[in-house]
């Protein structure tokens, strides 16, 4: 069978006249000979207002429940999708999680998908039938219905198309794909035909918000290609897979960048062994995400100034944990909010010397100043004045030929 | 085990503040050491949304679809119910339709409760723990979520009352209880502390808007006595039970009356055989329901006037249908929407003569005039003028002496 797996989130189910919209991309589908599998998410606004009511009901709303309440969404829109279908002359049923079933194993709403049973879907696609399959939930071994803690409806889609060997998996969002850049700051931004799920989660983890990261995850760690595309226009997407299938030789894929970062500065902090864990251990204990770290040793070797970079919303909890912590000594502390991190990402550049030297240089080229610097095998990234940002963006993209 | 089921419908969990406190008469039976059975219907509103939602997606939603996505409500709700007695303190979960499961037969959207399956919930009783039962939904055969066409949540209380075994079941809802009258017309109406099943009946198919009759019916025919009481406020309700468990000597039980009758006159009829049928036939095809009738047969035998009543929501279609009926021949039409129907009701009028002449003398006494009659066993109905309503309950509610 000639299986596809096509996902629809929130906002392309988030009407009952989108609901009719996205029936048709199904049938569009159907008459290409292609066997269907949707995986659907809550119309938008749904699970808010489902959350919203949990809240008001208790504070440490049990997870279990919080499951059953939660899934009742994509029960809501499965059943939609599949009335449309049917009201269109297609053969379509609503399948929930435990109808399956989907088995989960883990806690409630932090469930992982141990296992889909093949069986009854397989039956139904025979018969003719488009499966409507309600994502984000499934069962556990008590028949009790979970919901997937990371990654929601496109891990269900990824596992989906994974279990049934599906040809596609593609991600209808409101996005019409992966950019080189964001198209609403850097208008030569382009779209990215293909991308490495390393890239991509790169990508995702530093801005682009495509796809979460653990569904990207969840994708190559199940050799799964996904293609991203909008269910509101009619565009070829991006498409998400391994590097080996990518033959287009780019160095620099994309440049991604962030605009809610805030810079630390400790200045004079008494430089011996372990200070450092001693700084960061409140934050770790506060869930607070230290990003890029700096350390400059004094000429003296007894004081040194560290610099890290945090989500600006922590800032202020951040400063007060800092400056409370009798475990450290130090002279100042300095923040800024006005930083930008700023990333060059590409698989090119593990084979392709002086890509450094050229990102600094087009950088310098500008008169810009870098203040932190980190890299990882495929991605450079630096720290930026934010009022320095677009032109840099500008500069690194014309650099890499990304409008090409 | 001494089991109590109590149901609550949907204005009762209306609200996140109102699912609180009904969470708190939930623990008042705990406290008094029932092992309790919840049955619960959506939060008021959203079998309404989803219902429009549905329209709009299609003027025809394939029914098994539409009970995958009404269904949902009744999750919501008992996921928040559940979830706020966890936060008290006490065990408790939600049992969707097919965890129990509930199976039912016939058609989707109309499906009956055929068996419960007593197992799991028995388990969950044992553990001290309080099930929070979906009302309204089942599973059938094929695993399939269904909805019960008659009666909803209440009758879901009442199947789960008679499999259970449980010494009561209660329907909290947003009326104290039944009354002798409607309250808001009669100050003097006083609430009816016990009441047979068929006397019940009458009241509920004859206006008082506290059960559907179909649900007295399968309360009646499992032989579970219902307890009928405010959410609202705390205050005996009313029983409804056997006949024979009633001890108080009432010839009557109540007066009720409707405010949406039409009366509709066919003058100068042609009178012949089956010409009544002929009459009806049409608004029968049409599902308009013809109330009281009657017929005056004319001295000469050969013409006749015939009067009956219908809803007045029905009244335009009727005047229509009755116009272009080619089987009959008529002089005029003559319609009244200004009409009511009042019906005394109860079992004590079986064996106590003259129920219908103190009937009729207290309206004469009052100069009112009687348009139709109509009886059965337990009641006796009378149309009259709409504007000589209010007078009429009062008279008869003070001749068969039911403030006392």
């Amino acid at each position: 069978m000639k299986i596809v797996v096509l996902k629809f989130g929130g906002t392309s189910v988030g009407s009952t006249d989108r609901i009719k919209k996205v029936s048709k991309i199904i049938i569009s589908y159907i008459k290409k000979k292609y066997k269907v599998i949707i995986a659907a998410s809550a119309m938008s606004g749904v699970t808010n207002d489902l959350v919203k009511k949990s809240r008001e009901i208790s504070n440490d709303f049990k997870s279990d429940e919080y499951d059953v309440l939660l899934s009742s969404g994509e029960q809501m829109s499965c059943a939609l999708i599949a009335g449309r279908l049917n009201y269109l002359g297609y053969k379509s049923r609503s399948w929930l999680g435990w109808q399956i079933p989907i088995v989960t194993e883990g806690d409630f709403s932090a469930a992982r998908i141990k296992n889909i049973h093949k069986k009854n879907i397989i039956n139904y696609l025979k018969s003719g039938g488009i499966p409507v399959v309600a994502g984000f939930q499934g069962v556990n071994s008590d028949y009790r219905i979970t919901t997937i803690g990371r990654g929601g409806t496109d891990a269900s889609a990824i596992m989906l198309a994974k279990f049934f060997k599906a040809k596609k998996c593609i991600i209808y969002t409101d996005v019409d794909g992966v950019y080189t850049t964001d198209p609403n700051t850097i208008k030569k931004a382009k779209k990215i035909k293909v991308i490495s799920y390393e890239e991509m989660l790169e990508m995702a983890s530093l801005g682009a918000k495509v796809m979460q990261p653990h569904s990207i995850q969840d994708a190559r760690l199940n050799r799964v290609d996904i293609d991203v595309r909008s269910s509101f226009k009619r565009s070829k997407g991006t498409l998400i897979t391994k590097r080996k299938n990518i033959s287009t030789n780019k160095i620099i894929r994309g440049v991604s960048f962030t605009k809610n970062d805030a810079k630390v500065t400790l200045v004079g902090v008494k430089d011996k062994p372990g200070v450092a864990a001693s700084i960061f251990e409140p934050l770790y204990k506060n869930s607070i995400n230290v990003d890029m770290v700096v350390q400059n040793i004094s000429s003296n070797g007894k004081e040194t100034d560290l610099t890290f970079t945090i989500n600006s919303e922590d800032l202020f909890k951040t400063e007060k944990l800092v400056k409370n912590n009798k475990k450290i000594n130090f002279r100042k502390i300095v923040v800024d909010k006005k930083v930008s991190k700023l990333s060059i990402i590409g698989v090119g550049m593990i084979t392709t010397p002086g890509v450094t030297y050229r990102m600094f240089n087009a950088l310098a080229k500008k008169n810009i100043n870098i203040i932190v610097i980190s890299t990882s095998e495929i991605k450079i990234s630096v720290l930026l004045n934010k009022k320095d940002l677009k032109k840099a963006v500008d500069a690194l993209h014309k650099e890499f030929k990304l409008e090409k």
